[in-house]
């Protein structure tokens, strides 16, 4: 599924409800299709990766954000710029250790569990968010720098916040991760 | 999954295209699941009907549309409204009958199809966009109305443009479709 050349459509916002109840029955379609809650964790972060690897082309073109030069840098587009567009809130960010690659973004509102007030039963290991750890994977793929991306706090599961950790990959790391895709 | 009662978030505008590719990946895991399209077609439309049930709560509440009188004021208020709210577009609209309980919604631009050129190979009675009809239909039942929605023109299927036909049902047809759910 490309995006035809010539398309460069003017509208752009859309309420997000219909996006996030779509995402639901997206959910609930997985949970029929698989057993184990790893098994629908990792198709969603691999869809997630698929949709991040085409979403960062048009992201790039709509944002016009410069070039960074630091991890940091581009962490604060991500939660200031990306996630205001895609989700309408703006995390926050924190940095996990002295070389600088390991960061958080907390999320103290999630518009995607909105209609969710719990997991559903016999699904506590769920990640029932982790599209967005596939896009932002996917998305940081294209433009040549390997993370790895994982929920490290969930509000579904009793957490007092959401909170995504993003680990920038050293390029000896970068085999291991490899084989991830 | 229903929506916490206490909730009145005020930030709801997104980019439109993380729903748009999200809703492929929809279709994608549902052209796995089921090999006839019109299993997925009939799919597509039950997910649709419970998101529309769901959905027109929020509608009514956000749009703050007063009480209908007639079948095309209905029918106004889906294209020039709702179509506005959750896909940005405004679909022209037509009456196609004298009992004017027919009409015809017409999408010169339909974003949920952006990154779709074509059907995919060998599903070429698939009905992509099909979710949209039952989000009609569900969210007309919730408000007592009952209806007929299909797609009756599709330019993923070649044609000039894509056409979704309403059809609003009359009392004694209502047994017939109460069957449909």
């Amino acid at each position: 599924m490309s995006r035809p050349a010539h398309r460069r459509p003017e509208y752009h916002k859309i309420n997000k409800d219909l996006f996030v109840l779509t995402y639901g029955a997206l959910v609930a379609q997985l949970c029929k299709d698989y057993e184990k809650d790893e098994d629908v964790n990792q198709y969603l972060d691999k869809m997630g990766y698929g949709i991040g690897t085409r979403l960062v082309e048009d992201f790039l073109a709509r944002s016009c954000v410069g070039r960074c030069h630091s991890y940091s840098e581009i962490i604060d587009i991500i939660a200031q710029v990306a996630f205001k567009m895609y989700l309408g809130i703006t995390p926050s960010v924190t940095c996990n250790n002295s070389s600088k690659n390991e960061f958080s973004l907390i999320l103290e509102k999630n518009p995607l569990v909105e209609f969710v007030e719990e997991l559903p039963a016999g699904r506590s290991s769920l990640c029932y968010c982790n599209l967005l750890c596939g896009i932002i994977r996917g998305a940081l793929e294209m433009v040549h720098l390997a993370a790895d991306v994982t929920f490290l706090q969930d509000r579904l599961k009793g957490d007092s916040v959401t909170e995504i950790g993003i680990t920038f990959l050293k390029k000896r790391d970068e085999k291991k991760y490899r084989g991830k895709k």
